[in-house]
């Protein structure tokens, strides 16, 4: 692992019990004490700051607008971010079954360390400590973020994830259309080559239905 | 509205400014100046003093159990529960048309005022006041909550829930089966009279595709 001095620099925060910021960076495959339950904790202590500085930052956005930003700013692929301007695939341990995982789950692996670092700065420093480094490491999407237009929809937030990560577009089909001219329901297939089986999605148009599956297979990405 | 010093008694909180109180009162029905960003504040406050409670109190719980364990304890239903010990169906401001509904539709309403308040008192007095004053309406749910067995499975709270309200159980039915003996996918519908359509699930048995179904069925009518 590398020193920690310079992750601590990089975080802008010395931890009194360097231990925890260690069993933050320890992943389950390679020790019993892993970091899961300091992601648990990490992942409220980001909805909370992120909360709070929305409200305050956008004193008239309605509160659906406000949800969607904090959701654009703490999902797994804005904490991988995250992670890789910490340079934390450096740091993390992994047990030797993990160390050649890539891909989906490397991503899935970093976004957890970066909650989990949260925790640990909140149990070492309390929320008064963990405020300041959070808003520090967001500050640049927390500056450009924008109510409304700015958050995209999730059929094209999937494929603009896998054409950065030059994997194939996923494809829809319409599985059955059901109900009355005016009253249709759409069942929609999207299939995506780093899922082995085809997500449903439901609407009461083709496109809402797309919109869904896209959706849920985001969640099962952890995008 | 009822005298609000007395609803200040049964939080155990004064404000500083009472004008946010009154507005984590009032519903968008009634005024412009309505609750919905308090309430949106008011969730994550609501989850991270929850997640920080459940972590100290079950130092060897799984993350998976504290997950599962502050669902319980944040979900509407429980919320509902705390607005009826608070008798906040006297003091919330509706418009007109809202003043007659009932049912679900007003169960959620104060769902939604209890997490508004606790915005206001996050607002007012920060996570300091916020803290001990959730921590004390929670206190018997979270004296009592255990890891593991005690939460139940969605089948059973859906169908506790409906019998506490008189309403017929649920009834589900297998839609449509598909794939090999051994890699069957079952699909299911859930109907309740409170819904107008089935609500869809799916599972790898019969008993998954209902919990699942009956998983969504909760959270659609924010139980």
């Amino acid at each position: 692992m590398a020193d920690l001095n310079r992750l601590q620099k990089s975080l802008g925060y010395q931890f009194q019990r360097l231990e925890l910021l260690e069993q933050a960076l320890t992943h389950r495959s390679a020790n019993s004490r892993h970091n899961e339950r300091l992601e648990y904790l990490g992942d409220a202590v980001l909805g909370v700051v992120i909360a709070e500085d929305l409200f305050h930052r956008f004193p008239k956005a309605p509160e659906g607008d406000m949800t969607r930003m904090r959701a654009t700013l703490v999902r797994g692929v804005t904490l991988a971010e995250v992670a890789r301007e910490l340079s934390l695939g450096e740091y993390i341990r992994l047990g030797s079954g993990e160390l050649k995982s890539g891909g989906f789950r490397r991503e899935s692996i970093l976004a957890d360390a970066v909650e989990a670092i949260l925790g640990a700065v909140f149990l070492d420093g309390g929320i008064e400590a963990c405020k300041p480094l959070l808003l520090n490491l967001w500050k640049q999407r927390l500056d450009t973020i924008e109510p409304g237009a700015g958050q995209k929809d999730p059929k094209t937030r999937l494929q603009e994830w896998l054409q950065a990560r030059k994997k194939p577009l996923p494809t829809y089909e319409v599985i059955t259309v059901t109900g009355d001219a005016h009253n249709q329901k759409f069942t929609v297939h999207c299939q995506v080559s780093a899922l082995e089986e085809p997500v449903m999605g439901e609407g009461s148009s083709r496109r809402k239905a797309e919109q869904e599956a896209a959706g849920k297979v985001l969640e099962i990405l952890q995008v």
